[in-house]
């Protein structure tokens, strides 16, 4: 015995995992920095300004804690959505969020709902809390939100995971097609729609209904479209019931202050939201041109990564990654058939999208 | 029904609680801010100048998810801690990492021994996993290991949280006591030792154990004598089997990038860290004295706090927190007999301290 910590029967049984590598950590196994970070889907266009002089500014309060309440920013929030303070509930990003909500709702034994393929880390959460994961495959590309509620009907699932945009395959589904979806939704299925990409995408995306709706929680973050993914804000949005709920189990004090501050400048700089939106639209033509240049089909993207086609199956597309990859360019690809045929390149400024064109080529070459 | 949402029959018997009300919410209430913040134990001497300096350079970087591993900032605390890089589990503040402990080791009416009036924190998140706390009293106005460790072999606890140094009460026990009492310790039991004011202590409250030690895990933070409360960094030392088990449950992506920067940098500036230690040292007796001058008995402080005796009963030293906050002054007290009798004020800047001074005669006027 190393330990005499006795871990509870599922925590026993959890692997020690890690829902995705760093790109950090692929660097120290390669010994050398990536000439260019394009697979996480952070955005190198990076935060308005305001938000990086509130963080510099923060730094003479950084003694302190952060408001629990974080009341600012909610503020800001529940304005910027027409809501109130008590529809919103600010935590480390959306996967911490993503914990609690799974924490609070799924038992051993309780059922999920989700697309094969889909974000990991909601199925790395639901795994960590006994629950089963039901995985539907996409349609055409896209995550098949009537498919998924009527198999919650048919399961008594707690929750549907469901993306819009989706990752990774970069598709939307216009919000009315999802309100229309919701009449079939069980009475006591709640739909966690991850709105991650939300700001990147068309206007039809945003989904006509209250943010009270009693069957949706909305997650959102500061991460992609705003920037500051290594900030760690995100915050969901849904019934004041069930958001007081997070209450319960939350990390209170677990918010960077700066991080706090800087969220809230940036939602206040709508004006660079739209630069940014701008910069990834021109950068989405480009890598899909890049790809087009060497045989890979863009799929459209309603977000700031692009997911290119490579005309093979998951060995060819894994290969290319790992070509790539050798070439200093980090990118990701989707993990399921027939996904996996595919690569995902995030948007970045036009330097890593010329070291993108110039290795491609090579990496292609690698394969034979 | 006003959400979709099915709670587990846990989560639904959970009190939406704050475990701690924040000074920004006690600010909201009052409708002023404070003149003197001393109730949090946050240390407004302030972090390394470096750590500032490393944090703003950080912002370039923000857009960037943080190391999910910690590397650099692991591998800097396993050379000061003469241990290895699985040693350590970095995440954000002790308060998060207790969670996690908590969460991989108690189930449902799984027995925790702790001290009543201990650290509130650590009690929420065993009730929030349906855990049974026994708490033990305070004995000399000091945690009892002795006694919680014979409590726990009668009780078959999984854990027994013990803060070395004390807070609320700034006693501290010499490690080597500490090395004595676990020769009795149960084979199933995890010593959890909150070290948060661990740098704050006398030298001879370092436990003079290995790392690995398999019957203690030591939970560490740059909230303290660091200066960094807002930046959210913690960590915690153990057998590497248990700190890799917290990568079944943490949030891997769930660190400020800035934060990790910036506490790699305060832990490398030791200098600045010696620096604020004269200041606390210096604070304290500054403490001690006012209340001296106030009839109010400052007991002996291991940590940046001072807990001054107020001479009457809870109600009195309650009475006393809501008339200084009155006068513009928060502080904290225990919420325990007979250990509230006390009022706690943290260690701050001679600004701070010359307000309490001169509200600390107003406030206990008010009492009459």
């Amino acid at each position: 015995m190393t330990t005499n910590a006795r871990l509870t029967p599922l925590a026993a049984a959890l692997p020690s995992t890690v829902p995705f590598t760093g790109p950090e950590e692929l660097e120290r196994r390669r010994g050398a920095p990536f000439a260019a970070r394009l697979g996480a889907n952070e955005n190198g266009f990076g935060p308005s300004p305001r938000a990086l002089v509130a963080m510099t500014g923060a730094g003479s309060q950084i003694w302190k804690y952060g408001d629990p309440a974080s009341h600012d920013l909610r503020s800001a929030l529940a304005a910027h959505w027409s809501c109130e303070l008590e529809n919103i509930v600010v935590g480390p990003g959306i996967d911490g969020l993503l914990g609690d909500l799974v924490r609070l709702t799924v038992g051993p034994g309780d059922v999920i709902v989700t697309s094969a393929g889909a974000y990991p880390t909601f199925n790395y959460h639901v795994a960590g809390f006994g629950g089963r994961i039901e995985a539907l495959p996409y349609r055409d590309d896209a995550e098949d939100l009537p498919a998924l509620i009527a198999r919650a009907a048919e399961v008594d699932a707690k929750l549907i995971y469901f993306a819009n945009p989706d990752n990774p395959m970069g598709s939307y589904m216009p919000g009315a097609e999802i309100a229309e979806a919701l009449k079939a939704m069980p009475d006591g299925t709640l739909l966690v729609l991850d709105e991650a990409y939300g700001e990147l995408a068309p206007e039809d995306a945003a989904l006509p209904l209250p943010v009270e709706d009693p069957r949706v929680i909305r997650m959102r973050t500061f991460s992609k479209a705003y920037g500051m993914a290594g900030a760690r804000v995100g915050y969901a949005l849904g019934a004041a019931e069930l958001i007081r709920a997070f209450d319960k189990v939350r990390n209170h004090f677990g918010m960077n202050r700066a991080a706090q501050i800087g969220a809230l400048a940036a939602l206040q700089d709508q004006d660079w939201l739209g630069h940014v939106l701008e910069q990834v639209s021109a950068a989405r033509a480009e890598i899909a041109r890049i790809g087009s240049a060497n045989g890979l089909i863009a799929l459209p993207s309603a977000t700031n990564f692009v997911t290119l086609d490579c005309g093979g199956d998951g060995d060819r597309a894994r290969a290319l990654v790992a070509a790539l990859a050798e070439e200093g360019i980090f990118v990701r690809m989707p993990f399921v058939a027939p996904q996996d045929r595919c690569i995902r390149i995030s948007c970045g400024p036009a330097a890593e999208l010329a070291a993108l064109e110039e290795a491609l080529p090579r990496a292609l070459a690698r394969l034979g």
